[in-house]
């Protein structure tokens, strides 16, 4: 990217961050938009993933400060503009994940002065260790919003790279952590799914709508 | 969209308008994506404004709950999904602009459960309406955000729209209430454009790398 030529240094570092995050707009998922051909990007999914916290926050596990899930939502997927978008069903892509992240963390967050790299750092590892009750909800709707979109396009990405009914029906299990109300209407959409045959190889292509 | 036949009216009512605001990663803006030839969307847009809050908070003009502003950034264009994107430069399009998103405020918020329409909708009147801290900052970014990308990519949208030096150079002022140093870091990349003569009409197009 550009030299700004920013004589605050500060800012400089702050800008040149914001910057290089617009990357993230070009980070495609497996997921389809709903009535479209479009992959989802990582970008417009954590904004998405964002205001579900926003409205479905009265149904977390444990009482949660709604600002601070926001702050997760909003950094979760930051390392994948060096590291990719992992399939949550990629059991090869899954073995080096954490290596990979670990390594765009340092680069990413490091172009931030000190102190608000340690500070989104610190964010984007307690969303992964899930120990908290933000992480928690953060976490279990970041496997809500696929689920509800796979399930509004019928299944497409599940078909496409072998995802069978089981997978994502043990899938549900980490929503429930998070939030059981929302864990509930996940598997009801799994056992809907299935019984529209939205898990059949056979099926042919659709997008829903 | 389709019916998801949730038995829990005040969820299936939340899942409803998570499903709806989906459509607001269609709605392009007249921003460039730097080193593309794709148009911002506004989903995408928001979640990077978001970032923008959380990473630039320290320089707002008066001291802000950041969770806040972050609502605020996260809402403040959920109204383009029926009023569409008003070009900021645009005079006839600003004219009914206000009804236009009062109606899609309507019926947007008012698929929520009515306590949450009410708390979303007036998030979305206190950025509109500017008269608090975190309105301010979070206006103030919204206005600077596709300042910065329009200077990556070389003013393409300002010579598309016929947008002029003076009219960006005035807009600054609007950054200025909310964050003076990024009103004068915003009023150098006016300069450095105008000095690059990215607002050429005669400037071949490119899109900045």
């Amino acid at each position: 990217m550009k030299q700004l030529l920013i004589q605050n240094e500060r800012l400089s570092r702050q800008i040149d961050f914001l910057i290089e995050i617009d990357r993230l707009k070009h980070v495609l998922r497996r997921t389809y938009l709903p009535g479209s051909d479009r992959h989802e990007n990582s970008a417009e999914h954590s904004w998405h993933l964002a205001l579900a916290a926003l409205v479905l926050a009265e149904h977390s596990a444990a009482p949660v400060d709604v600002g601070h899930v926001l702050r997760l939502a909003l950094v979760h997927d930051i390392v994948e503009i060096d590291a990719g978008d992992t399939f949550f069903y990629d059991a090869t892509g899954g073995l080096d994940k954490a290596e990979r992240e670990q390594r765009a963390a340092d680069r990413l967050y490091g172009l931030l002065p000190p102190d608000q790299a340690a500070e989104l750092r610190a964010l984007w590892d307690e969303f992964e260790d899930r120990a908290t009750p933000e992480a928690q909800l953060a976490y279990a709707l970041d496997r809500f919003m696929p689920l509800l979109h796979n399930y509004l396009t019928e299944g497409r990405p599940w078909r496409q790279h072998g995802v069978g009914h089981e997978q994502v029906a043990a899938m549900t299990d980490h929503i429930a952590g998070g939030a059981a109300e929302v864990a509930a209407l996940a598997r009801a959409l799994v056992a809907d799914a299935q019984a529209r045959g939205y898990f059949d190889p056979a099926r042919n292509e659709s997008n829903g709508a």
